[in-house]
């Protein structure tokens, strides 16, 4: 294992009914002004939602200003409003109702309140440069598990005048609480909920593909979510509404994500930055980009460590290895992976998602442009990557 | 899965020489005046790791006071003389060096400076009654994994006076920052780190024998737990020096005991309840004192819930379990577990540990007394619990 740093310092607060406590949980940083921050979505109101959170937040006493109208990709101008009304309001506690770019807004926001300058400065300074120390608390409570930002500390805002997509970070920007309610996500369609489970598996496949040795615990402990996953994947599409499975799975999400089975390991992320390049084209859903990106990239590197892979399909898919040539092995657990992601109705091809190989210089060259290589397992330069691509058509 | 609250709020600061990181960690909280408690073994001189310690501490420029003379089972006269120290001193931090006691002590010494009362006013009220809100902050260097105090909000101290063992916590009692250096682990003693592995393995039992229905997760990741437990164990006891199976070690510590595994279902813990009365005969080390009663009690609960048994012993020992009797595998899972312990070298009979049965009637009433029945997956009144006894004889 290699030395790290693990905490998580946000309560997080699962479970049925749980959005009704925001009020009384707020209540108890001893504030009375809160700023309740939410999507323009239709679902907060026809579910009734927004209306119960309204009443925990005044029936606990507390005064409360709304601000809305957020939308996917986040902006700073929203921020700055954002930040005006709570200065206005004289707002001591921010609420997030959403998901990754409603808290995203409200990180923000925190952050520009007691910050003297423009709230952009954070992010144009990226993070780590300019880390947020002093911010207003906030809490979240959660309507769809995906970017993990209920429980980290950073944000991503887009600079519509300046097209600039940057994002800020700091200790100050970790949620004092995130509700997680899985009764909230069984209205997810069909689609995004298998989007979901996939974009859950390959957030543990990007930690569990290492160079890093002796890394057994959390191995083991991978391995226990990968199945789990592929048991409670396939149910949960016939079974949408059932709590257990919803309740498993939003669970997952946030264990997947927070680096329970993260720590000690140097981690990839190839996967997921090639597959930012696929969305930046046609606006497939992130967890239907990153499966794509999954399948070739497995197909790619397989043979980089050969015993890994064969571990993986033994522990996870129940593969037979004795007397087994390790490469058939492997082989076998990327199809079963790809064959995963099929039945999840996921497509495993660019050419399903209308993409062909006159994309690929560019796709490439973009995925590679801040570092020259990416990933860790193996380091991947555009030529590497194009390769992928292609394996991915 | 049911409702449950999460987070881990101490920075786990893991890995080699992370000690000497102490005085920069201290030092980040803006603090000047630092209170160092340790115990009082040969340990850490011979070690060098106190000198390790003190340099960092004034290396970053901190004035430091320090205290010792700390035992097994902390007394609150050191506490009292730590809470009169810290404030004549002027402290503003305190630096825990060493195991629970050690940890447990400066918790006290933290909640009691701030206080205008005595300290045990605290404790005298127990857990939930008297909660510590305000309390110096607090830092550990944990030399010995066990108790799991680096990173809970609670510790336990007796009045030798009063003859009183209680326990205190709050959310002021979080450790900071907590430094787990497996390094320090290596020179353990052959006992006592086999000991410490069988009581990782008795916390995941605790959490893993529930009543509780879908709980897919956390069941999969104890079982990865468990079965990690099992492979570095005996490896450990072959090649104690062995950083990676100490870290491994350390981190399984850590996690079994800090509910990453426990979230979401209804917990037992009975067999420790058990455990105590052994140890308050005979001064048993604690992790064989809880490995007689887990076998014991395996062998009493099994049939409550075969299936759960059965899912235990496929999926930790890969029992066969396709056309055989439940209960046949059942009890071949509990009699894999006891052989796992005695190949520890543990004892796992009362009667190894010279307990014969003239003690049960009073052990029973006394692990009963404060809430008449223990346990929860089966709750056990005395005349169970004596039966339990029998069956470690």
């Amino acid at each position: 294992m290699d030395n790290f740093n693990f905490s998580i310092p946000t309560n997080l607060v699962f479970g049925k009914d749980r959005h009704k406590e925001v009020g009384s949980l707020v209540a108890s940083y001893g504030v009375k002004k809160v700023m309740l921050v939410y999507d323009s979505g239709k679902f907060l109101v026809e579910s009734g939602l927004l209306d119960e959170v309204r009443d925990s937040l005044k029936g606990a006493g507390l005064e409360v200003t709304e601000l809305t109208g957020i939308k996917p990709n986040p902006v700073i101008s929203l921020v700055r409003k954002g930040v005006a009304q709570a200065r206005e309001f004289g707002a001591e506690f921010l609420v997030a109702l959403g998901g990754g770019s409603t808290i995203d807004t409200t990180k923000a926001i925190a952050a520009g309140v007691p910050y003297d300058g423009d709230v952009w400065e954070y992010f144009a300074n990226a993070i780590g440069v300019h880390p947020v120390f002093k911010a207003l608390p906030l809490g979240v409570i959660l309507t769809i598990s995906a970017t993990g930002s209920e429980s980290n500390a950073g944000c991503i805002i887009t600079n519509e005048e300046l097209k600039q997509k940057y994002g800020c970070g700091g200790p100050a920007l970790y949620p004092k609480f995130a509700i997680l309610n899985p009764q909230i996500t069984c209205s997810l369609p069909r689609y995004q909920t298998a989007a979901g489970v996939c974009d859950m598996y390959s957030h543990i496949c990007e930690r569990y593909f290492t160079n890093t040795k002796n890394t057994l615990a959390v191995d083991a402990m991978s391995e226990g979510l990968f199945k789990t996953i592929l048991e409670i994947g396939p149910k949960l599409l016939e079974d949408p509404q059932n709590y257990d499975l919803r309740a498993e799975a939003m669970w997952i999400a946030t264990v997947a994500h927070n680096d329970t089975v993260g720590v000690g390991r140097v981690q990839d992320w190839a996967t997921h930055d090639m597959s930012y390049e696929i969305t930046n084209i046609n606006d497939l859903t992130h967890g239907a980009a990153v499966v794509i990106m999954l399948c070739a990239w497995m197909k790619y590197v397989y043979k980089h460590d050969l015993d890994r892979f064969v571990r993986y399909g033994k522990n996870v898919f129940g593969l037979e290895t004795e007397g087994r040539d390790k490469e058939a092995v492997a082989l076998e657990a990327v199809e079963k992976t790809e064959a995963f992601f099929k039945q999840m109705g996921m497509p495993v091809r660019l050419s399903e998602v209308g993409i062909d190989a006159s994309r690929f210089d560019e796709m490439a060259k973009k995925a590679c442009l801040n570092r020259g290589e990416i990933g860790a397992f193996v380091p991947l330069d555009e030529e590497k990557v194009k390769e992928i691509y292609q394996l991915a058509l």
